[in-house]
């Protein structure tokens, strides 16, 4: 068998291809800056000179501590071309849980944007690393590159390690997921096959490239051709300036995040239709229909950072279009079925067992195949907690429909144990969600003698003209009466960097509040 | 590493999860029969089942003699899960070349359609193998697989043989070129992402299924859970039905097929568009421009059998919209870059090296990566002879351009050298076809005692108010002189199942013209 009908799988080789064919597209929008694709993997190549010059070789590890910007895009190209691995810091993090990840990888080098440029130079003064700060005063990154000498391979082994995603897990010990080349070279693959990517696409960065790589768009929006439009910050008014003024064709978020778009001021309808793709936590009937009434088409994905972002997708069957709004809706929330290149998603019991796909008995999801990570870094109790029946168990508890689409109805964590009654708090919170005066909502367990634990919400509004009792009374008319939250608070919910709400601060809160009724 | 993060890389897997998430989605329309993706997966694990019982096991192979169908289909799909590598037969060749391939492929089951009834019993009888006829008097393939045991797995060595495609080469002995599992389905990602599959897609099997594995969108459509539509015979008439009655969104087809549907009376504008993938060789911008005008958005394509179809996309970037009729024509007609998950190609010059990019220095393409063939089969001598510099040597003469397109001016054997000057014959075809009243032409060399060789032209006309003297006077306003044809022959043109003219045959013919000046 000829050795020429074997090229590992690497997302580096999506920039051979993009500097090839679309040499002259705009590669990156970041700010003033704009790069070709000849630009960006001259200065990949650069970057990857500059990395090896460092000492960076076979599965060292490099450390970002970058906003979105064309500084973390040239990272997530050159250090695969030198063999080692990149760790992206999760930027909201206190200086202290940057220091243990920074430890914990064992990185040699931290590359900084300049809005992190003091932590990144206090942090590798603490370990002792080189750092390299981009834009600013005292830029040092620009340097670095443009003395280096071009050069980056293709590694020879497709699984070996390509990145380390630290969980921005809620609590506990943060653990590091590991990706391969293979794995994000496939889900690269998938994501512009499901976004429908290519030369024409401009992708605004909306979802920080710290979370999974940022699903691996890093490297789809590449793989196409197409433009990565960077966004420093997640800043609403922003987003709907480059929405109309950069052509923007595509982004990914949260649906908290879709909220904040749909709700600020500059909203409105656009001339041209966004692909947006959302994770995290279903999508609600309302939140899809402001969204589409503005010309956004919405896909809902399902992942975990463990998966390299969204391994499965809610594959929208044309048909679907003819239902009503609202079943529509209800069809959409499901967190759907495996992407191309993800086998089959499984639901099991705590016997291992398939459950039935009746859309009614929960299980687990658990999954397995090229788009799984290969572990936990250094830490393999916590990979073998997580393995079982030959799979990953992602902890989301889920039923499967008869058409073979799974819904997932709680985090494990996150469901609720009133008087023995199991009560899934996204069954709530989307009661609560589709009241008009509520912009969202979280639900949480609160300890009770009586009861074991009763629901508490959280919520915010979009008009000032309910209070606790009319919410209740409202969930009554839908919902049993024990999953009717006993303590209401008003206001903005506490997020994570990629919007998910944190449940365990909540929880920590509940006890403080009044009892509503 | 943790085991389940490896599934290995084959077309198998596509109806897994099509059967899992498109259950009742019509996976195959053929004549009056439909099958759901429930249907077609329960069908295809019974003809897995019905083979393994026949004795088929890994590395066997398994002949097909079938027109584009639902059964040659199922072969595609079930053939995989047993191991065994499928060897699809041109069903265009005579008996005694079948009855060649039969044995050079050592083929244990021979599985036939209706049309093919006869000459399949009459081979299965001289090579003595088993033979199963679908449809028809005395069909026996339903009862074989009705009465099977559901079986199937997927290999475990993703490199591992999968398929044999017999090339119909003009001339010489006919190799065997062996696809692997890894390649096919990656060529099917590959070409799902560039066609833009998905579950709405509506494929026309213009293409015969026995070509390359029909370009591997026989796994491409199951992929994106789309529907195939056979085509049991290229039928002008019945294609234009299709479009309008069965909704067609895409197909592919040689641009002599093109123009065949473009003449076709029935020919008309559609109220959908319909993407065709073409390839084989370059549209003329007079077919583009008639089939624009119908909604047919046409991508050119390229590839041979020995890279699984189509490597290489000519990538539309959106500013070229803009450009002249004209000069998109000229831009179509590259054979262009390599597709999402190729590797770059290369032209080099007889030492090997990489030609300039300057559009002008010829070379010959030079391709290696995942989608190129294993090898020929049972015949290193023809493996290695095409082998040079690490890559896959194509024999096509071509040209790359400053924007990192190829551009292919002529097959190496198609190059006539007349008085020591190289003359493409795609350069003189061009210019014939650019008047208005030609349908396609072919242009040959023809030894010359004078010359070496000179050019001879074959035209089918759309209008006979044109003769040889018109068409030379036409040529000589456009070409240098050495490039016009001597002499001119106008009807229809030999072609090959694929719809490529046979140029072996109009060169034996040519000397038999007479001097039209």
């Amino acid at each position: 068998m000829a050795e020429f009908t074997f090229a590992p799988l690497t997302p580096a080789s999506f920039l051979d291809r993009a500097a090839a064919v679309f040499a002259d597209r705009t590669a990156i929008v970041d700010g003033e800056r704009r790069f070709t694709y000849r630009e960006m993997s001259e200065r990949c190549r650069r970057l990857a000179g500059a990395l090896v010059a460092q000492g960076a070789g076979h599965q060292d590890r490099i450390a970002a501590l970058c906003a979105n910007s064309h500084v973390m895009l040239e990272l997530h190209h050159a250090v695969p071309m030198t063999g080692a691995a990149l760790v992206t810091l999760n930027t909201r993090l206190s200086e202290d849980e940057m220091a243990a990840l920074l430890d914990h990888s064992g990185a040699s080098v931290l590359v900084a944007t300049r809005e992190f440029a003091d932590p990144a130079r206090r942090l590798a003064g603490r370990a002792g690393l080189p750092c390299f700060v981009a834009g600013g005063p005292g830029d040092s990154y620009e340097e670095w590159i443009a003395d280096a000498e071009a050069s980056g391979h293709v590694p020879a082994d497709e699984r070996q390690l390509l990145a380390i995603n630290y969980t921005s897990g809620t609590t506990g010990r943060p653990k590091g997921v590991m990706y391969h080349h293979r794995g994000a070279y496939l889900q690269a693959a998938a994501m512009a096959y499901h976004a429908r990517l290519g030369p024409g696409a401009r992708y605004l960065w909306t979802l920080p490239m710290f979370h999974c790589n940022g699903w691996c768009f890093t490297w789809a929006v590449t793989a196409a051709g197409g433009t990565h439009v960077c966004l420093r910050a997640v800043d609403t008014a922003e987003i709907w300036r480059l929405l109309r003024d950069e052509g923007i064709t595509h982004f990914s978020a949260a649906p908290t995040v879709l909220t904040m778009i749909a709700e600020d001021p500059a909203a409105g309808s656009l001339d041209h239709e966004v692909r947006v793709d959302t994770g995290g936590a279903p999508p609600s009937a309302t939140l899809l229909a402001r969204m589409e009434s503005m010309n956004f088409a919405v896909t809902h994905l399902y992942g975990l950072t463990e998966t390299y972002g969204p391994l499965a997708i809610n594959e929208w069957q044309p048909e679907w279009d003819e239902l009503p709004r609202e079943e529509q809706a209800t069809l959409r929330a499901r967190q759907g079925a495996p992407n191309i290149i993800a086998r089959p998603l499984r639901v099991l019991d705590e016997e291992g067992r398939d459950v039935p796909a009746d859309g009614e008995t929960m299980g687990e999801i658990a999954v397995s195949g090229n788009d799984v990570m290969l572990g936990y870094y250094r830490d393999d109790e916590a990979t073998r907690e997580v393995t079982r029946s030959g799979c990953f168990m992602t902890g989301d508890l889920a039923v499967m429909h008869p058409d073979g689409y799974v819904e997932i109805r709680d985090r494990s964590k996150d469901i609720i144990i009133s008087g023995g009654e199991n009560i899934a708090s996204v069954e709530v919170e989307g009661v609560l969600d589709s009241h008009p005066s509520v912009v969202e909502s979280a639900v949480v367990g609160m300890p009770d003698e009586r009861w074991g634990e009763v629901p508490v919400a959280f919520v915010t509004l979009r008009k000032q003209d309910v209070d606790a009792a009319a919410l209740i009374q409202y969930a009554r008319e839908r919902l049993a009466r024990y999953k009717v939250p006993r303590r209401f608070e008003f206001g903005e919910l506490p997020k994570t960097s990629t919007g998910k709400i944190q449940k365990n601060i909540l929880r920590d809160r509940a006890p403080e509040l009044e009892e509503s009724s």
